[in-house]
């Protein structure tokens, strides 16, 4: 029992390694301040398919593809696959590993699931359990948009609250041993609700979960903001990013000298009319494995926490009149 | 590395204890053949809410409650609720769960996910990661057919193929030790898909992915049909429990001597008007829980192979003309 530390975190003694990431994104994602950071950008949200969610299955299916090639395994290597995605059903990530005849442990977290997925990636590895696995997650801004908000063809207009799902899908490659930044701590995220029914404002929404999660990361791993070099959230936005600081501040934390949220990172808000930023599991997701994973291995972060957040909504749920639960799940990654 | 056998299972050197399980179910349920197994049978499908969805919360929040008293613990005892059910977005466990303040993992499998949420619960338990930790799930008829299929109100005549989704949620209290049977080894499934799109037909859809997983449990474990007193699949119903024997047979195997499916169980076909049987994550769950738990507690069995099948299909994917892809994961209990 003394890896489980305090209410909500996991310690690693024998951290697993990210010993390979792969990304791929959408045109707008490519046409944002991280371009350069993925390995692939695609040049239409249909990807060659017919429809999008053929294309969103298609982007799991091209990162797993990738990340195998840059991990230098083949598939038989890989014991699970831990993935998850928006989609009714985990469409996309059953379509898209289905060629794969992987064992395979589907998992949601809205758009926490990256950092669920690699929670338990992580747990898998550490534990014995298995060498190597992979944990994945996708979204697509068009299947999105379509299943939990309007028809793309009605074209109605987004308030400046809203953020602009991001097209993508990033797999991170996990070894018991190698190369690479280590997971050393995971801090499971619990059910936060604010009562907040505004599916138009996702940062007020993950907020409040965010900073628990972060807060009960530092008493359980009795850590604070002055150990880490980066502390990143995954789809926040602008708006949801000044919520976190605020929260914290009332705790006595004060993060904001190194603090990050992919969902501002990914786009340029202004010249890419996303409003308040990214989101979705893939915002994480690439952002992750593309430009974080990167700079670690430059050199210019040592410690990240990894903070990836969901709305736990459903359309029904909303239309219910029901609220808008929260979720966040932190990974530290240390090199 | 010991731990992991073949291609899809683990041994578990230190087996998890199930200390306590509950159930609660629906009317239907409750006329069934099991009835007198079940913790709670509850009067009307709405169970005092103004939607089939928040009733279905409940079960889970209500089944979350009975387990937690029935292990003599308190909420502040368990380190994670892993969960999952069929509502888009999982939304019966989110609301379910939301004022217990645990640390949850959310997981998908389908039909398939009370042996999904075990094995995770198991694996977390086993590698010294929490000591105690809650895997549940929930279904419910109405959800279900609102969702998948059509309204209710509709009354839409179901081919004798089809299965009745199960209105119930079941809970599974994992210890470190304790009083219980264990669960010593867990095989988890890949996608098996046969290129069915039959909706109204997912004993056919799922029977594959659940031979496909026993088979290798038997080639993993080294074990084969003469091992266990009980291989029981999570509802296949009687289209798809013919089948798997078919397809066993073709591998050499002849289970039917020790062979049961959950669904058939629960329900009295002909007289309840439930065609090939029982289905839903709530099915597997409760027959877990109440029969199951309470038989091996009695001696009745001592050795039993739990495989919940899971078929991978959602709305879209089906609109889409997609196949639907199946999954099993087998949980083996020993006391």
């Amino acid at each position: 029992m003394n890896k489980h530390l305090g209410k909500q975190t996991i310690r690693f003694d024998n951290p697993p390694v990210i010993i390979a990431t792969s990304s791929i994104v959408g045109p707008r994602e490519g046409e944002g301040p991280l371009a350069t950071y993925f390995d692939t950008i695609i040049e239409d949200e249909l990807y060659g398919e017919n429809t999008w969610e053929k294309a969103e299955s298609k982007l799991i299916e091209k990162a797993l593809d990738k990340v195998i090639e840059k991990a230098n395994k083949t598939i038989d290597d890989v014991k699970y696959i831990v993935s998850g995605d928006l989609l009714n059903q985990l469409s996309a990530s059953t379509f898209g590993i289905r060629n794969f005849k992987i064992p395979f442990l589907g998992v949601y977290g809205a758009c926490s699931t990256m950092a669920e997925s690699l929670s338990i990636a992580a747990i898998i590895v550490e534990g014995g359990f298995a060498d190597y696995v992979i944990a994945c997650t996708s979204s697509h801004f068009c299947c999105a948009e379509k299943q939990f908000r309007s028809p793309l063809e009605l074209g109605g207009q987004r308030p400046l609250t809203s953020t602009w799902t991001v097209t993508g899908s990033g797999a991170i490659f996990l070894a018991e041993s190698g190369e690479g930044p280590k997971i050393t701590y995971v801090t499971t995220g619990k059910i936060v609700d604010f009562n907040i029914k505004d599916a138009m404002n996702m940062g007020a929404v993950m907020a409040p979960a965010a900073a628990d999660t972060i807060i009960n990361h530092f008493i359980d791993t009795e850590r604070d903001e002055n150990y880490y070099d980066l502390i990143i959230t995954g789809d926040l936005g602008k708006v949801g990013k000044d919520l976190v600081l605020e929260i914290l501040k009332q705790y006595n934390y004060d993060i904001s000298s190194k603090y990050m949220d992919c969902g501002i990172e990914i786009y340029e808000p202004d010249k890419q009319d996303t409003h308040s930023g990214g989101s979705g599991c893939g915002c994480g997701a690439v952002t992750l494995a593309g430009y974080i994973f990167s700079e670690i291995g430059k050199g210019k972060w040592k410690k990240v926490l990894f903070v990836a957040t969901g709305a736990m909504l459903s359309q029904v749920s909303l239309q219910q009149g029901e609220s808008i639960p929260g979720i966040a799940h932190a990974v530290a990654i240390e090199n």
